[in-house]
């Protein structure tokens, strides 16, 4: 709970949801655990039955900041700068309703924002304790903020970046014929870890066919000489930041002409839809600057999923790089920029590098090669 | 995603939450993601962005059972037996609405249930898909079937409380005067995961003042001859189903006279509350039967927690053991009992069993020593 990030940020972070909050008509942002509390005021972990809830007011709405928390867990608070931040504590006890509780601190609002990871358990009590209410999310307020990267939040990334790039260069060790895809994600994960993570989030080995799976996990099959093997791994740095990196390697030779021929229309898709990337560029040109190669080589309906996702305290969040979202890059959005091509029962590629939007153009956060690795 | 239970077994829960839902007037439970989708075809996995839904029709309701997935994860639910229990898999692909799926495989219900640990921007999605339908919880439907534990899963909380107390046997090798309670908390850690977990999902170790504090993790405090030390350690063995056991040690010789006095009172307030369970006894009188000793022993303020809390597929899930909660108890269900008495700055004590209700009592599933254990 010791937060990394300096009080005053947390202040400027706090100050600047309550004014988008105002500009989206919310009076009242309600903020449970998870990565938007750990954004706003660095409380980590994540929510439980018990509810724990940051009262946030818009700005000029009447009621005072108020963390409410079950009194067994207010020690746990102890590393929070809640008194520098003016975010008064009230705690409550087993037997209490905490719903009414935040209704009594919440200065009769008209409309709430609740942060889109809040259980349904919690979203429905808080329904009957302010019947009157409307809610909605709170994702379109914190999303402003969040996607905007700040210096430190970039640095963070960037040593991520590196961190699982450091994997990457070691897949040799872990990746060879005859060994099952868990066996190999088993020394995988423990890489993770060594080279800084504080968890291995997700670890994807997917081996010839199951590499046509774009969120397939690890199995009990046996890696064959020949194989093309998708590795997709990650996880967050003791901050909280995650890496995010995806190659694609050939186990035990060359593979077929036909893999190397799709294999190219990938990775130049992938450098077309990373030199897309600039400021006002806007997100669904991104993700068609990686579809058109893809389509053109009549392998459009081999790439099943969006261009990417942004990345920070959550794995994914905004910006979602997909057709339809108009919205304008900006300097300091991190995402990922991941097409693939899945051919269903055979096998399956993708190339996955985290980017940052800077002034005229954008930051590679993964520097591994991008070409078919031959293990 | 393979799962160990039977299908016969998932399709008589799938079969059970239909009937249960036709009592509570809910026409349609919409299972996300989580403990609840595990429990009902076996599906492992958190909730994400991308909706992943099972839409499951109360009995006599119109709407056939399906499962709403996004088309790139469908390949990972192969090894469900979704065609055996008559569930249609229904896929979306980026850029669909996915509520407006879900409504259209509706059925025209006019009162829908949703998972308690449903996050909110899927609540507040189909909220606006359905704007005409009652959203309410299907917490109290499903905890019907959940809180009943059957032989099976009673099997693998006994398994689980066989590993946590392995775990706690080898105690002496890890909690020692001089170390810090994060070196001892990374030694139980990979203890946890040696004896059979999956996860290492919490380790307490709250030495000294940090006792005091029921939530405590673990810290920088070095442990020194002398202090009490609370050990609250659990987690999933590879089924999902969890352990949770507290005991607590006094380390490097013989504690205050005070201290085993009040250590005296909990030993007793833990034993009348495990000796009160059994049939027809109401979740608030075993919570009664530990706090009356405690209460007596002019302690009452320094237990600041209910009794206990269910067990399962979470660590916390209902019944709840908490003064209010007229539950009768019938066997099968499967709970904590955690009486504590805490001292602010000073030290703090907890003894913790599972138990699992019998036809004429219940059986404890840890089985340490229960008194303060000098190491």
């Amino acid at each position: 709970m010791t937060p990394a990030v300096p009080s005053a940020l947390f202040a400027d972070r706090l100050r600047r949801a309550g004014e988008v909050a105002a500009l989206h008509d919310t009076d009242l942002l309600l903020v449970t655990p998870g990565t938007d509390l750990q954004y706003l005021i660095g409380a980590e972990g994540s929510s439980h039955e018990r509810l724990t809830c940051l009262v946030l007011p818009a700005a000029g709405h009447r009621a005072p900041p108020a963390l409410v928390v079950p009194r067994l867990e207010a020690p746990g608070l102890a590393g929070l700068p809640l008194e520098e931040l003016g975010v008064e504590i009230v705690t409550w006890t087993d037997g209490d309703d905490p719903y009414l509780l935040v209704s009594d601190l919440a200065g009769g609002p008209t409309r709430i924002g609740l942060v889109d990871s809040m259980p349904a358990a919690h979203v429905i009590g808080l329904r009957d304790a302010f019947p009157e209410v409307a809610q909605e999310l709170a994702g379109p307020v914190i999303r402003e903020l969040r996607m905007r990267k700040d210096p430190a939040e970039v640095a963070e990334l960037r040593a991520a970046g590196a961190a699982i790039d450091r994997v990457h260069a070691r897949m040799g060790e872990f990746l060879k014929p005859g060994r099952t895809e868990k066996q190999v994600g088993a020394d995988i994960a423990a890489a993770i870890l060594e080279e800084g993570h504080r968890q291995a989030a997700f670890v994807i080995v997917g081996s010839g066919p199951n590499g046509a799976s774009p969120h397939h996990d690890v199995s009990d099959r046996v890696i064959e000489s020949g194989d093309v093997v998708v590795i997709d791994i990650g996880g967050p740095l003791p901050s909280g930041y995650n890496s995010d990196c995806t190659r694609t390697y050939a186990v035990g030779g060359e593979p077929a002409a036909s893999v190397r021929e799709a294999y190219a229309v990938l990775q130049d898709a992938q450098e077309r839809a990373v030199a897309a990337v600039r400021p006002s560029v806007t997100a669904e040109q991104v993700d068609a600057a990686a579809r058109q190669p893809i389509r053109a080589a009549g392998l459009g309906e081999r790439f099943v999923h969006r261009t990417g996702h942004g990345i920070g305290l959550d794995v994914h969040e905004e910006p979602y790089i997909v057709g339809g979202n108009e919205l304008q890059l900006e300097p300091g959005m991190a995402f990922s920029v991941e097409p693939g091509i899945y051919l269903d029962g055979e096998w399956g590629a993708r190339i996955e590098d985290i980017v940052v939007v800077t002034d005229n153009g954008c930051e590679r956060l993964n520097t591994r090669p991008r070409d078919l690795v031959v293990l």
